[in-house]
């Protein structure tokens, strides 16, 4: 694994009480984010960072006092963004249907672009009730989650949909999508995006062959 | 959290040189069981197993020399309960498509029945690859995910399913039941059998309002 060095950590032992350096907190992110998506939340520590980061523990409390800042930090900011770009597209979209095709597909495209923090994100959630950065990362999570909901309530009012159960129908759709971190190979035939593209089909219009009465 | 503790446990200290307490193995799988569901592998330890079970290490090491042989024998015996049931099912159904439903359908009820162990044996699969309980276990659940691609494709090959790429329907099926442990309550209002009715109801007809030309 490929970790990022700044040409200027040369003084390891003493770096972590200059002021400011400038890319310092990214670059733990960087690691973290990368680190937390492998492991788990559980299963990396502080010492991990640090070592995979080439600083001491000393540099890494000084940016970030505990794993529960640091994570706090990268779900939050990956969730963020992930709404931000979803949330542009839907409101692009021309039909509710398109709404829901869209929320999925740019999805996608954020797990393709950064799996890692699609990882981070998407892992926040599976902890324990107990951990500590849960709350404003749940906020969030039911932010990206009502918005689907809302889409799909409109494809259903517009006859687009059929009657459903609008939150089982959200979790079916975020079911598939979720889950292609925990077996697609990023590096192989297809993209997420094209993975999404075949569910979309499937959810959409069904896998049984003869067309509804 | 309730221990369960067997009433000849009272000398904790020497009790793990006897040669024989009848059901003390069943306990500890029980208890590392749910540990490893709650917490999963990583975020589990032999003495968080030994503290829950109120035994000693050395006890615990009687039965179980080490933290990856007391999860194989977990992971392994409940993916083989849960196939033969599964498999079960399926040869009694009458037609590919209905397979298919029985499949998810029993799946579903062993969720229902008993959710630490799904859950054991679910997340075996998110472990990183260099784990040493894994190869067994996927082999396991390579027969699980090859029984429900063999009804996908009968289904095809009789004309109740569209054609479609077969292992990206089974990942796709896949996908909803096995992110229903993540948000499902099992004491809420819904048995995982209905929302997994449900879902069938949604894969198989599609969410969209018109039929199919």
């Amino acid at each position: 694994m490929a970790t990022r060095r700044p040409t200027e950590d040369t003084a390891a032992a003493t770096e972590g009480f200059r002021p400011r350096v400038d890319n310092r907190p990214e670059q733990i992110i960087g690691i973290a984010c990368r680190l937390f998506a492998k492991r788990g939340y559980e299963g990396t520590s502080l010492r991990d960072i640090a070592e995979e980061a080439q600083i001491t523990k000393a540099a890494l409390y000084y940016h970030f006092p505990n794993k529960e800042a640091l994570y706090h930090r990268i779900v939050l900011d990956s969730l963020r963004a992930l709404i931000d770009s979803v949330r542009a597209a839907v409101d692009a979209a021309p039909t509710p249907l398109e709404k829901v095709r869209q929320y999925m597909l740019v999805s996608a495209d954020f797990m393709d672009a950064d799996r890692d923090s699609w990882m981070a994100g998407s892992n926040a959630f599976w902890m324990g009730a107990e951990s500590e950065p849960r709350t404003l990362a749940i906020a969030l999570r039911n932010e990206y989650e009502t918005l689907l909901r809302s889409c799909i309530a409109d494809a259903i009012n517009a006859g687009e949909f059929r009657p459903s159960n609008i939150a089982l129908t959200g979790r079916f759709l975020l079911s598939t999508l979720n889950q292609i971190s925990r077996w697609h190979n990023p590096k192989g035939a297809m993209s997420t995006r094209e993975v999404v593209e075949q569910y979309l089909d499937m959810a959409l219009h069904g896998l049984q062959a003869t067309a509804r009465a």
